[in-house]
């Protein structure tokens, strides 16, 4: 079937193409005109303004919208008064599913039709596939099940799941990789925890890979002053790890293998010391929705709001507090900073 | 080669019943007679005494200990005795790498070599291989290579990384599945990370997954009054999914792919209510290790910790704590603990 | 001056004796006529209904609202339609600083004053005065100060700040103990922060009493088994420790005395084991904001969160994640969750 | 009586000054002669050497240590063989509470006995006097009553709790700020916690006012794009608080005064940006020896651990696992860490 996709960044274009590749016609829109020149030579119809993107698209109209979360609202003002009743808007991006709630219900009110698409798979998704959670009314969302199924990754080679009952598995299409959540706002709630989890699945194997990586502590000299915790016994902490190569062993029989896992194993094998990286950690809203929702719901959830405060600390979100506590430290005890060495 | 076995619980069991399948010999003794039948059925040699266990076996022997890190080294002391110069003891267990170092130093000034072994795989390492992780000398780990290699998973169909160099694939056995990780302790040390990183993970789906169980929870009537916390929005709280269909999308293409959620799908399929448990989770030690390390070399591990202090706090170790809490509570304010529903 | 409460609940009706005892005189409604009647006693003008009660009011009428943060919408949309332009509002509750925020932009819309005042100091603030942290128009503050003082502790006993200069203590309050913060909301969202502090410091003690009374574990035999971590050195933990007199000990000369802890010592010298409390601890708000908020901020807080948390696991909102871990462990490791005992 | 202290920095040169004000005599010894100059000048004896140290005090000598832990082994090796039966020598420092019973069992082998007290009080010890948590024999801590009743602050101005029985004002002298808590090691075991407690009450209070200082985070434009997190909502984060005073109005009347906060209102009132620090936060052993002790009891301690954390990462110990992170972010989504501005 027909797509419009606005929005041709990374995980735009990369969808459009792995859609046409599946049979699927798309009409493109973006702000750059070289994003849109490239998925023409693919076979994408272009388009010059939202206008002619619109007029290329059969009605009942389909637009995928693949935008930051911040400027989904503006998009959608803009090309909300070009669509007729009963067309179809999409959101794949990582919005906020307060937000889709609230358009879902605006755009009701005309007669057109709201889908969250929360998307996974990164830059992979393009050959993988792309998991796809979604919510909204369920006609709506069966009409638009081919483009579903051909973004999703199938079966493939994921072995079922042993206990899984036959009815389950034909009441939903959760083993091809997509499935209908629930209504508005279910879908990008769904992907909102799936990223919540992720910071926290993140955040242990870094923390994991840290200690490993500080297992030689012990062949250092340390001070011995009432400033420093001296480390009682260096004899424990004499190993300079291959943490290379660990990460590949992990890959293969470990509890601990996740794609996750294969993804840093190559990174680790590129450079163990990443020193290309800085360390300053990006978020980009998920994970912080994901604790506002825990927060709500009154569910404790230590390990992933943990992942995502250190990522705020990566970034110096902590330093005010940290020269509170050392104006403490001098109040009471007339301890000095030391110096950085 | 002939490798000798003392501990035929689930994990030894299987171990010699992969080795045997994979070409080797093995003797084998357990307290428990029936154990020990079982495995002479499938061809190894059962032993009646620690004396008939190590005169069946050749020298220089190779003793494997797979048994609680609470009873290693009672069985040591009494099987040391019976061992020669040139003989073998691998601990296969979830032993404290201390304990390794320090076991390794007893051993060397008998002559005898000491193989500390981290195994991870759980039940099904007997059909797909266990990751080992394994600290000793250079030579030995060499002598027992050809154990490793059957016990580990081998290549298999995990794709190698692309950023591995060739200069490191044939210096290391990681793609095997098996890694000699460092001296004595390493193995143990590796792995006791391999387990905190496993708790972090669990915990991660975990808190995700209850977030998820609780997103309904705005269509339950909440009293207002000023000990309870109102929901200020209960229309974002009225989704009732899925959960076993949600996990079972998020193996096909998401980011936070993993066996251990490979697992908890097929659970949640199951029940997704888990009503079997009760929700008391065990901790074996690997856990706490981990953080204790983390506290010597000063790193971080939030994440882990929290995953560890959850399950501290599943088993009621934070009863008085928060009756402390409840007695402050009363102390300042006058409040009355609710009573439970 | 006069003042007009609404809410005689244990902190309004507290706060009225005290303005009352400081020569100011009050007009009072609640939903209960026996707490009406109780203040009537004590020289407080009682009401019979919200019509009553603004009669007796001067104008322009100064009407305080000490209710719970769910039904101040309610009491407030009862009340308005019969107050005038020119007449203040005061919320000394715990309201979520967003609904002062909308609440001041509605009341200006019909002439009417607002003012959010945080108030600390629970059932000893009769005696003690109040800390109150106050948000609004500078006029309609510096209108109500003599309120304001009243309630307020004063200078007291309470050393002034060595390194506060003449310039600060003469153009604020905060040493009376009150504090005009900044515009609506100002109030209650420092309220709220102090609130998210409380939980911290509450907990930190709680945690510390705890790891005091568990100091006795080396006393205890504990099971030798594949689930369970041993505990290495019993001798470390032979501890009977005099939990009350601690706390009492602390209270002299140590870092960290402070009138929390004076609350625990004296709950603690009534019963050491605290066995009136079931360890089931509400939380009524500010501190899940304070953490929303500092998730705004992308401030990171893990110590009031994990503050926060600890309550939400007292009252059982884990279990289904610790379910979700037994569910797990069984399904790698065949590992059954150990009986109660 | 008479004292004999070695170690006379800030702690200890103290102390001798509260003694001698006290009434007791003091002999003093410490690797800088000058510390020695200063106190002799107060009437306390110098002394040239240990041995000289020794020769100076009155059988059975008092030798008090006021040293980092990490030298007292050291410095107690040097002073053990010029000591005689019945002596008894203190351990006024920080050390390990592991230390002391093994010190006490290697002491008692020579019929000298040893006494661990935990101090607190920090450089206000001098005016206020110490808070003293004592571990050891009966009989040896009863003898040096007259000592810890000078250090200790006594009643003071502190009120008695209301709950504590007469009996156990009688049994203890836990109202004079000093407390025989237990066997060897009790002392220091109870004076870890304590800190490890007052490192949460410092990171609860650091962590509010940092939530209070980016209360003006509306104020600033932040940027959309797909790396960062929107801020939904501007209007609520508009307030520039004035910390300082927030501080100091914190201090009378509300539910978290304390003496850390009347220390931190101090350093805020002289520079609320507190940009003279760094906020490289030192960590001087008992806070990790706390979440040691927690974790061996199987207590969970999550509030504490963060705090001890998030100095851990004040100091960069957080960077590898920071740097893990953006490999990963890089791997699955083809993030770029976004440069510092």
């Amino acid at each position: 079937m027909q797509i419009g996709m606005i929005g041709l960044g990374r995980m735009g274009s990369n969808m459009v193409q792995r859609l046409m590749k599946g049979g699927h016609s798309a009409v493109v829109f973006d702000a750059r005109p070289e994003s849109i020149a490239t998925l023409e030579k693919l076979g994408a119809a272009g388009s010059t303004s939202l206008e002619d993107f619109v007029s290329k698209l059969a009605r009942p109209r389909a637009v995928w919208l693949m935008l930051p979360a911040a400027i989904v609202d503006k998009e959608l003002a803009a090309i909300l008064p070009l669509l007729d009743e009963g067309d179809i808007v999409i959101d794949g991006g990582n919005s906020y599913y307060h937000d889709d709630i609230r358009r879902a219900g605006e755009l009701k009110s005309k007669g057109i039709h709201y889908v969250d698409v929360g998307t996974s798979g990164g830059v992979f998704g393009l050959e993988r596939g792309y998991c796809l959670m979604i919510g909204g009314e369920k006609d709506t969302v069966q009409h638009l099940s081919p483009i579903f199924a051909t973004l999703a990754p199938g079966i493939g080679d994921v072995l079922p799941s042993p206990m899984r009952s036959d009815e389950a598995a034909k009441a939903s299409t959760a083993e091809q990789g997509y499935l209908h959540c629930g209504p508005s706002g279910a879908g990008h709630f769904v992907k909102m925890v799936h990223n919540g989890i992720e910071y926290g699945l993140m955040a242990a194997y870094a923390e994991g890979f840290n200690v490993l990586r500080h297992a030689n502590i012990g062949t250092q000299t340390t001070e011995a002053d009432a400033e420093t915790a001296p480390l009682s016994h260096p004899e424990y902490y004499q190993y300079n790890l291959d943490i290379a190569e660990i990460s590949e062993v992990w890959r293969r029989g470990s509890v601990i293998t996740s794609w996750l896992l294969d993804l840093t194993a190559d990174a680790l094998h590129g450079d163990a010391a990443l020193s290309q990286y800085a360390g300053r950690v990006s978020d980009s809203g998920e994970g912080r929705w994901t604790i506002s929702a825990a927060i709500d719901e009154g569910v404790p959830t230590p390990v992933l709001s943990a992942a995502l405060y250190g990522r705020f600390a990566s970034r110096g979100n902590d330093d005010y507090a940290n020269k509170v506590l050392s104006a403490m430290r001098a109040g009471f005890g007339g301890h000095h900073e030391k110096p950085v060495k």
